[in-house]
C-alpha cells in the first residue's frame, strides 16, 4: 500500500491537519506548514460525526473541494472521513485514504462498501472495541477485496478523566502480533490535551507504530471543534522533528537493538 | 406514541422474540407463544449487525417478509432493526418500531433519516455511551421531526466478565429525570445469560422502566446467534407473568408508595 | 447468621444511617428515626477511608462510643467499618457487623484477621473487582473460620458520569448462582444521587438482594461527607415502606411467581 | 531521593527481578544477571498480595532474608512490597524502597505509617484509580513527612482482554504536569505478556518515564506466580540495552528535540 510515495507499514507516516476543514485559506495555510514540517499526508474533516445535531457538522462537499485545492497546492495526499455509504464515491474522488471514525467502526454497511473501492481505508478503533472486534471490523473491508486497511488506535473509554480517553499503546504490538495490517496512532483524540501530544507521539513511535495522525490548527483557540487537543503548526514542527529523528534512530544500527 | 394499542411511556410494554429471524415456521410459532404469554410486540432481527463478516448476517428482505407474515398471523406489532439508511423504506413497510442497534447509536446519517419518518424509533444505548451522548443521539431523530423515540438500555462494557455487559439500571431513572422519552430495558443482551433475564426483568420494572425487550427462542441451543441469552417460550411465559404482576402491583394502591 | 433477630440471607435486612458518625445527638436522633421507619440495623462510619488526608477522617474511637450509645438507646445492631487490623478488637467490641470498604476489598492482611473473629463481616465489592475476585477476597475471611460474610454490591467504576458509579445489579443473582453468601446492595454509594436511591432500592429488592445499606442524614446538606447521596429520614421512611412492602409482596402467593 | 547512587527522577532507573522471591539460589542468580544487564535495583516479592488465599503467598520473612543476601552479593538496592503496617519495620530493615501494591493504593492506614519512615515509597496506581486519587494517596505518605514517593503506573482495568490491563502511558506526562514526584512504569503487570514488555518499555521511556519495573525470572514457565509476563534474563538484557540506549539518545544533543 503506497500513498504519496510512502509505503504504509514500512515507511513511518506523519498525517497532520485540522480536526475539521473550516476555510480554504486556513486549510491551505495549514497544509503548507505541516508539509514543511515533515508531514506526509494532510488530514481534515469535511463530514464530522458530532455527538449533538447542534454542533458544527463540517462543510460537507465544500470541505472536499477545499481539501482537493489543498492537495493541488501542496501535493499532500488527503485523509478524510466518510460517514455514509452514499458519500463514498464523492469522498473517494478527493481522498487518497478514506477514514472510518470510531463511532462507525461497527457500521458494517459502510465497511462492506468500502471493501469494494480501491483506495486505502483508515479504520479507527471504536471507543470500547476490543482488539478482536477491531480486526473483525477490518475483515468487512478486506473480505470485499480491498486489502489496504490501516488500523488507527485513538484511545479507549475508561473512568480516567485527566485525559479525554486512555491511549492504549500496547494494542499496537498486540495487533501487529496477530495481523499484518499497519497500525498508526492518533494521540490528539486519545489524550484530548495538546501538551500530551508530543510525549505520546514519541511513545507511539517507540512502541512500533507505523505512523501518527495529529490534529494541527493555526489557531487552536478558534477551532470549530476539539480545541483543547489541536497543536499549532510550530508545535507540530517540533513534534515532527522529534518523532522523525527518533524513527531514524530506531532504524539506525545504534538503535537497532531497540 | 401508541403501538398496537399500548401507549408507550404510560403502558408497560413487553417486547419479545428471537434474536434473529431464522425460518417462517419458527418465527410464527414463537410469535404465537410470546403473544399468548403476554407480549405486546414481536421483536426479531432481519438485518443483524454481527462483529465478523463470517457470522450469520440475518435473512434481510426475506426476514422482513417473515416478520410481516408473523404480524398478519398474530396481530403483534413488529420491532426490527435497521442498519442502513437505504433500507429504511423497506423496513418501515414491515415494522411498527424501527430499532437502531448499539453499534449504530452514533451512526448520525442513519439517525438523521429516521427523523424524517413517522414511525417510532427504538434507540439502543451504545456500549460505551454516556447518558449525555445517548440523549444527543436521540436528538438527531427528534430534530428531524420524529418525536417518537424510545430509549433502550442494553448494558455497557466494563471489566466484569461474569456477565456479557453490565446492565446499568440506574440510568433508567437518571434518563427519565432529564428527558421525557420512554426508557425500556434489554436484559438479554445486557447479561448474556438466560438465567439472569428474569431477575433483571423484575429489577428493571421496579426501577421504573417503561418496558422490556427480551430474546425468546423455541430452542435456544439451536439459535443462529446469541444462544446463551435466549429464554424458551416457557421461561418467557413465567417472566411475563411475574413482571406484569409486579407492574400491576406497583400501580395498585398497595404498591403506590413504591 | 442472625443479627438483631434477623436471619441474614433469609430475612430482608434494611441497614441505614449516616455516612459518618458526626455527633452523639445527631447519631441517636437518626438511629431513632430509621428504626421507626423500619431499619433493622444502624450503619455509621467511625473510621472513614477518605481519598485525601485533608478530608474528614471520622471520629475514630469517639465514633465507636457514640455508636454504642445509639445501640443502647435504640437496640439497633451496629454496622461499622474497620480499616486497620489493629482496630479489629475495638471495633468488634461495639459493632455487630464489621464492614470492609471497597478500597480494602483486597487488603488481605485485614481480611485474614477478620477470619479469626466471630462476628459477621460485610465485604463491599472493590470499585473494579470482578465477581471472581470478590468471592476470592471473601475466602480470606471464610478460610480463617469465620463463615459469616455478607457481600455488598456498591457500584463499579465506568466511564458514565451521570451517576457516581454504575450499580451492577446483575451481579446479585450472578453471585448467588455460585456462592451461598448473602448479597446486599448499597444504592447510595452506587449512584451518588439521593433521588436515585428509591428506584434502585426497589430494583435491588426485585433482583433478589438480601438487603440494603442506605445512607441517611438528618440534614444531608450539612453532612461531613458524601452529601449528594444521603437521603433524609423522611425520604428513608418512604423508601423503607415501599421496599418492605415489595419484599412482602414478592414473598406472597401472588408475588410468588416473581 | 538517591537510591544506590541513582538520583530517582533525574537518572533513569531500571528495576528488575522476579515477581516473587522463590529460592535463595534462584534469587541471587537472577540478581547477578539483571545487574550485569544494567539493572540499578532488584525487585522481588516476599509478601505477595494474591487474589485467592489458596495462591502462593510469598515467603514472608524468609523472603526478606533472601533479598538481603542478594543485596549483599550484588550490591543492588532492594525494592519489595509491604502489605501490612506491622511489617514496615522488618521490610524497611531489608528494603531500600518499600513498594505499596495496586490493591493497597488506598490502604490509608498503611500509607500513613509509611509517611513516618525515611525510606522511599514506590506507590503503584490502583487498578481503577484516577490520577487525582493516586496523587491524594501519595499525600498520605508526604503529609507524614516522607517526601520520597515514586509513582508507578501499572495498567488500569478496562474491557480489553488482549492484554491483562491497559497501560496508561499518557498518565506519565499528565502526572508530571501537576506533581513533582517521579513516575516509573511497570510494563509487566500492565500487559501480562512477556512479548509486549520490550515495546512498552521503550514507549514508556519515550513518554518521559523516570524508570521501569520489570519482572525477570530465570525460567518463567516455572515461576510461582504471573508466568506469562516474566521475561528471561536474556530478554531482559536486550530490553535494558535498548532502553538505556534510547534514554541516552533522548538526552543527547541529537535527541534533545525529542
Amino acid at each position: 500500500m503506497t500513498v504519496g510515495g510512502r509505503a504504509v507499514g514500512r515507511d513511518f507516516v506523519l498525517i497532520a491537519g485540522p480536526c475539521a476543514v473550516e476555510t480554504e485559506e486556513r486549510t491551505i495555510r495549514t497544509a503548507r506548514l505541516v508539509k514543511e514540517a515533515g508531514a506526509h499526508m494532510l488530514r481534515g474533516g469535511a463530514y464530522k460525526p458530532r455527538a449533538s445535531p447542534r454542533d458544527f457538522q463540517g462543510l460537507g462537499e465544500e470541505g472536499l473541494r477545499i481539501l482537493a485545492a489543498a492537495k493541488a497546492e501542496t501535493g499532500l495526499p488527503i485523509v478524510t472521513e466518510v460517514m455514509d455509504a452514499r458519500h463514498i464515491e464523492a469522498v473517494a474522488a478527493c481522498a487518497d485514504v478514506l477514514q472510518v471514525g470510531s463511532r462507525n467502526m461497527q457500521n458494517f454497511t459502510l465497511l462492506r462498501e468500502l471493501g469494494r473501492i480501491r483506495k486505502p481505508v483508515l479504520l479507527k478503533r471504536g471507543m470500547s472495541a476490543t482488539l478482536a472486534e477491531w480486526l473483525s471490523a477490518a475483515e468487512y473491508v478486506l473480505d470485499g477485496g480491498n486489502e489496504d486497511v490501516i488500523l488507527c488506535e485513538r484511545g479507549i473509554r475508561t473512568f480516567e478523566t485527566a485525559t479525554r480517553n486512555t491511549l492504549d499503546l500496547a494494542i499496537v504490538p498486540a495487533a501487529m502480533a496477530v495481523s499484518p495490517l499497519p497500525v498508526i496512532v492518533d494521540p490528539s483524540h486519545a489524550t484530548g490535551r495538546a501538551a500530551l501530544v508530543k510525549p505520546m507521539s514519541l511513545a507511539a513511535a517507540a512502541a512500533g507504530a507505523d505512523g501518527l495522525l495529529i490534529e494541527v490548527h493555526p489557531d487552536p483557540a478558534l477551532a470549530a471543534s476539539d480545541r483543547g487537543q489541536q497543536v499549532t503548526p510550530e508545535e507540530f514542527a517540533a513534534i515532527a522533528r522529534a518523532v522523525l529523528s527518533l524513527v531514524a534512530w530506531l532504524a539506525s544500527p545504534e538503535g537497532a537493538g531497540a
